[in-house]
């Protein structure tokens, strides 16, 4: 049997370094972190690069940005390639381990648009962060955007508690329900295409 | 700000050509798919690649493989780099569409040779597959290797179905025991690393 491939690659739009280059190296608060995902988010469904997420991946007592990571899905022909999948490993490709809470490194921390969809809820469990700091994490996602964010368990925050993570949730939500929103206008008068499962039926 | 990296491959390891070059192309029943599977999961951890996990994509009404994938977590250096997700990847990529469920494609599967941790729960769930064959989905895989598998609902099964997803269990189950059996005895003598979240602690 020959595979017709043997790889794949993901990489962020071309655009991310042009959204980058006036922002500097280190955002020392939440807030900020959040700020940044926030225009990601919104700059990357208008791009047509894919849904209306953006996640970074930051070293959290410093606030060093490690990467960046946008929903590359439509671009990339992926469907794995959400934003906390293109975050985590790129900023384990630059510290150089698939661990990003290996042994010398400093703690790392995900900032997300929104709670995890499922396959991201454990790619982050698996990452080796020490936070995940999100908007919000109600229904209000999957109601504004109609994207579905698959069964997620009611406990899943202590969940990622048990395993030694610390979630902070609500930083600049009303933000986020604005991105959503204007996205779901897009997709409502023919703009943009959401990419449920099975989307084809 | 400048990223350190903006992009990251998946690759399969490089003996995985050899490992199918006496394969057929077409396996037409789920057992030949399944010991397919259950081969390349017990190489991948004597190779060092990763875990004792194996997945292929096929075509499910003709048998013909579409994929293959193993576990690349310590090969690529890449948290998400599951079985499930490389194998998922490469078809897509082979078909050129992250929707394996898209219109005027044939049906696909994903054959893996246990129930998927959480992350690949849902990667499988926005892939496009229509059925999920597995070994097996119970307690054993946990209690044998030591991996956390992640917070799963009771309910999985039926959550893939209401989202027209067929789940198949129980596909050469022992041959999947056994596989984790020898790989469990490699880390008891120190010859295997089980990368867990927060491995580190």
């Amino acid at each position: 049997m020959q595979l017709s491939a043997d790889s794949y690659t993901l990489a962020l739009p071309s655009w991310i370094g042009d959204a980058l280059a006036d922002v500097p190296d280190v955002l020392p608060t939440r807030e900020e972190r959040m700020r940044l995902v926030h225009a990601l988010a919104d700059r990357n469904w208008r791009e047509g690069n894919g849904g209306p997420f953006a996640a970074l991946v930051a070293e959290s007592a410093t606030g060093r940005i490690v990467s960046v990571g946008v929903n590359v899905v439509l671009g990339s022909g992926v469907s794995s390639g959400h934003a906390e999948v293109m975050a985590l490993g790129t900023a384990q490709r630059a510290v150089g381990s698939w661990d990003l809470g290996g042994a010398g490194l400093p703690e790392h921390e995900l900032v997300v648009n929104w709670r995890p969809c499922v396959q991201c809820y454990g790619a982050t469990m698996w990452s080796g962060v020490r936070t995940l700091v999100v908007a919000g994490s109600g229904p209000e996602l999957e109601e504004i955007t109609t994207f579905d964010e698959g069964p997620m368990r009611e406990d899943w925050a202590d969940q990622f508690r048990a395993r030694g993570i610390d979630v902070v949730d609500g930083v600049l939500r009303d933000e986020a329900l604005a991105v959503f929103r204007a996205y779901r206008e897009s997709v409502d008068v023919g703009g943009s295409l959401v990419y449920n499962a099975r989307a084809a039926d």
